[in-house]
């Protein structure tokens, strides 16, 4: 439907894949909305990996390997566009994933679910037994031995409430977001501007390279970065894109 | 389902609507994508319309009052988002409707068409029967009365390809569109880089002050209008936004 002559054609062909997770019963219609913001942001990062979301996902992968119990949460639009890609991680760094949806609804989350295991998810924690403190409760839910328990947890494309909840239960929030000033970008202990269909890859090579690292290495690069700094960064990258693009129209 | 202890409940609820509009067969799913990275934009001009915002907008009401042959176009967010306000302004200057899908269906044509006079549209251009000179058939399809006849087509929300076909068959193109980069915003002869939902009414309110203006006064309007640097002007202001979020956050 789309013609190939169209100069947005991959960024319109991306669009479908997301359009598939709905007719799948994977992604929610609110979703579709929050995957358009994030093609906003990702614009005008020049839709590709900056040096400060680099460091970040150096950072993450050293936080992932250090953890006790980490988890991944895994929501719609992650299971729509990065399915392969999150099982992946989680196998590499050891990492259970455990759905987490916005607009939950059971059927959704099964669904999700079994679209994991088809494609090779072994680890995942699927209860919804706990309540993470000061959310309302359908949006509360998670699995008490999953993110619940869990000392570290890795959530792409996160609500800002959930994760200011998960940072006051006392966890490590690591949040893959292209919105540098969102809440969930502000309030994460580690924050990585990036796509997530870039960001996750990356994130699993750096993990493969640090496998076998000292724990005192990997507690240097941890202690090294600094997460206010790099956030500053990644909002002046944005300016210096829309300052380089403005110049192309001379007044 | 939307908690209203939810920081961004309102713009949750805008989405609502537009989720409505796919319930209605009225907003196609990629339009809800595109309702995000609006969304997205929006979020960097303060969700609030700029000055030079105001200013593109009192021009667009100089140029449909002096247009002989305005045309507004209407397509699925449009009829969701600012049903009502686009009949009333479609009403104020004499510009009739002409519904113009990127996903095109004769269905969801037929279905807007219908919202629309249920609301109260009299005048609307609802042939097919020209094209385009320069796109792809389905996407080419107009109106030979309408738009392909009119000598000042309003295009909220428009896909650039079609901005750019619209300009090179000689049209006065006006553009409402968030992202000052865009090919859309680029190409057309007036930009207003702001939220529908606040530039429809605004144009509506200043075509009833200039409703009686001399034509002189509205060519004079006009004239002292430059798009270029409005456009470099609309930049510089997410640029400001963007400065003063990242102090807030001290290195």
């Amino acid at each position: 439907m789309i013609p190939e002559s169209h100069p947005r054609y991959e960024s319109l062909l991306t669009r479908e894949l997301i359009v598939e997770g709905i007719r799948n019963g994977i992604t929610s219609m609110q979703g579709l909305i929050a995957q358009g913001r994030g093609e906003a942001f990702d614009y005008l990062i020049g839709e590709k990996t900056s040096t400060c979301a680099l460091q970040a996902e150096r950072v993450t992968a050293a936080m992932l390997l250090l953890a006790k119990r980490p988890v991944i949460s895994v929501n719609g639009n992650v299971a729509a566009l990065v399915p392969g890609e999150i099982i992946r991680l989680s196998d590499i760094v050891n990492a259970p994933l455990e759905v987490n949806l916005f607009y939950r609804t059971e059927e959704r989350i099964n669904r999700i679910i079994e679209c994991l295991r088809s494609l090779g998810a072994k680890k995942m924690y699927t209860k919804s037994d706990g309540l993470i403190p000061g959310l309302e409760h359908e949006r509360a839910k998670v699995d008490t031995d999953g993110i619940f328990n869990a000392d570290v947890v890795l959530v792409p494309l996160e609500d800002g409430d959930r994760c200011k909840a998960l940072v006051e239960m006392g966890k490590s929030v690591i949040a893959i977001d292209l919105n540098p000033l969102s809440r969930t970008a502000q309030c994460a202990g580690i924050t990585i501007v990036d796509n997530i269909t870039r960001a996750i890859p990356n994130i699993s090579k750096f993990a493969e390279e640090l496998k076998d690292s000292e724990k005192d290495e990997l507690l240097r690069i941890i202690r090294e970065f600094d997460n206010k700094k790099n956030l500053n960064n990644s909002i002046k990258e944005i300016i210096t894109y829309l300052s380089n693009h403005g110049n192309l129209m001379p007044p």
